[in-house]
């Protein structure tokens, strides 16, 4: 069996997701890549999390050609190969449907920076795409989500994926990325809790700033980049 | 005993809603149709939810006469077979008090489509019915609810009962539906987790649009129909 | 040991609360009455829930005069008894700060009858007293806390207790109570599920009207009173 | 080993707060100090809670240099040890960013004291700081977090901190103290009950008044002080 370990990884980080209360039923999926062998590790479509185990993993390849696994791959596989692609220094993406992170998606607003929380994790508003148009929705649609994510971090205002490691698809959902399996389900897990905390702050005060530019620097490079402090080493 | 298998469905329905905390104490109950017999099995009335089996379903005909059963059957009863008899298609009823989709229902609103997760199981706005007239309420008040869905979905502006597979009564709460007891209490499940994220949306941002009708067709019909590619099969 | 029977009625009355997520900590109490032998069981003042036993209530008489019982009674005890000797017909009295229907009482709002869940269980608004006035706050705090209930049941626009049976007390709190210690904390449970529809319906839609007379008869004649067809007989 | 019971007594308070669900992953800290001996004892740096265990905590004297642990101590010590030296009579310090308190504190608003939960704990508003300047961002910025808190208490309008026992850092979250662990923990924990029924209050009610002062006296010297009366003895 290819990949035993990274199997095991993005199983994990599926579970996580349910462990957390990010997903019901089957919505969501994890998955994660081996650079090397230039292979993807994916949640199978539609499978309950209590029966997953490692060897319902799908394998693909970076276009999405399947190379092991008999179970039909997530739905939204595409747009998870392209991220790959795009943006290479990413280990893994999580997908989920998580409440208030996608309230943020369908009301079309990016979340702000609004406190310390999200510094230490987002370097800046997690952005939400534009709209598709009916043309990419008719057409390869998961695709086209894919495209529409980079768009948002390699378009007019580009933005760093390791720096801003989640985007909001509009009318649909977070997708949600970190350098392993690991991170990417910690770092959805987190922008949950950033988009509950920014969703009753601007409720309860409709005109806040957010953070300053120096809070967000201090907060995100004490956790972040070689003069990082937090943790133990 | 009659209807073994579909006591089992039923109950199972109604276990379903408990562990999703859309019910408190004896609130809620799901039905189930067997269309061959002509024959209703439903939760009875106000009975813990702990306590429930299959042999304390009550069963009745298509008219809500008890066939089989010592129980008094579920007060929605006369709801239920009215929806069996004018939506041929459905298999199986639910009703619960959940709170989001009851706040709509209370507020007198249609739940929007504002996101995929709604138009993955709602192909179009969840509608809410007219309020019952003071004549209703004091007459056949449970058919007469029944009545004001029919009215809702046969009226003026018809929908089909199996792409929207739910309605708020105004003042009320929901009634759900699917063809079988295990669709329809997911259906109920998930429109909760619709309503929460609508009313999320909407207090973040008044005056959002909702998804495109080329989304809603996308995502209704990857789930759905002959053409659908979600799951495994 | 006195009232053996009602000291597990109220004890169980307490832990329902908490297994409800109506308390924090120490907050909150339940007491129940003797009519014959004129005489309150209440909760002690201030100790763990996981550590109550039956032989911990304190028993009073109705000025709350200790009869049994080494601890402190429950520090809101004479609006206990008060309620005992105004409201002749109640069993039991319970207190909580739960979060929606606390919420309520601390904007000085009546819940509003927005739904038929409300209208199963209250016969109108559930009203809230005027504020404390600094003298009867200085004074016997706890008794005028009591007063203000009765004056708003008693007062200008009279209510029943028994058809109404919580009322919220402005800046503090919601008071419950029932025929006996099991309806009173059921009815405390199903107030806080009704405050949070009514807190989501009035934030969704600010000038929602509410369920009609009609409505409001029909569902709590469904559940109270001689023609009551609910449940099992 | 040195201070091994308040190492156990800043472990269980570390413990309350994941308990009570007011931390994720390894946010929040909980420290407590011996005056006899200046030492303080703290959680260490981003380690699991499933893992912590007493002898894991790091000592330090009150100017935060380390004098027993082989562990890096929490990112945010230089705020405990500040308010250890100029509180001079507090014992524990918790930090969380738990949702509803961290929501008023990035919205820059105080919380309220809306209604006698409030009262029993937080004798008036729970006050917020003035925002950081970039200079105490990019200078010593954790010393600075508490200099922010001092100034809020000993500045122009003083406040007792243990009549206060919370203080919100703008933008950022919660510091919280008492006499001892157990008590910082029991206040962080009720600091979040009481800005989540505040949020509810503010948002059904723009312009609430909040308790008047003789509530509040009432209420808090019910608690606090020689003349209290809660509780057993």
């Amino acid at each position: 069996m290819l990949l035993k370990e990274l199997r095991e990884e993005v199983l994990e980080a599926n579970l996580e997701l349910v462990r957390r209360g990010l997903v019901l039923y089957t919505f969501g999926n994890a998955s994660g890549v081996d650079r090397e062998q230039g292979l993807v590790v994916i949640k199978p479509s539609g499978v309950d999390y209590d029966d997953l185990k490692p060897e319902h993993m799908v394998v693909t390849d970076l276009d999405g050609k399947i190379v092991e696994g008999t179970l039909r791959p997530s739905s939204d596989l595409d747009t998870h190969t392209l991220l790959y692609r795009e943006f290479t220094e990413i280990g893994a993406v999580v997908h989920t449907h998580s409440e208030f992170a996608t309230s943020f998606a369908q009301a079309g607003l990016a979340i702000p920076a609004f406190g310390t929380t999200h510094a230490d994790y987002f370097y800046g508003p997690v952005p939400v795409t534009a709209a598709l148009t009916d043309e990419a929705i008719s057409g390869r649609y998961v695709h086209e989500t894919g495209l529409a994510i980079v768009e948002r971090f390699k378009g007019e205002h580009p933005l760093d994926p390791l720096a801003v490691p989640a985007c909001l698809v509009n009318g649909h959902a977070p997708f949600v990325w970190g350098r392993t399996a690991h991170d990417a389900a910690h770092n959805a897990v987190v922008l949950e809790a950033v988009a509950k905390m920014a969703y009753r702050t601007l409720t309860l005060q409709a005109d806040v700033l957010g953070v300053s530019q120096a809070l967000l620097d201090r907060h995100y490079f004490r956790k972040h980049g070689s003069a990082a402090t937090y943790g133990q080493k």
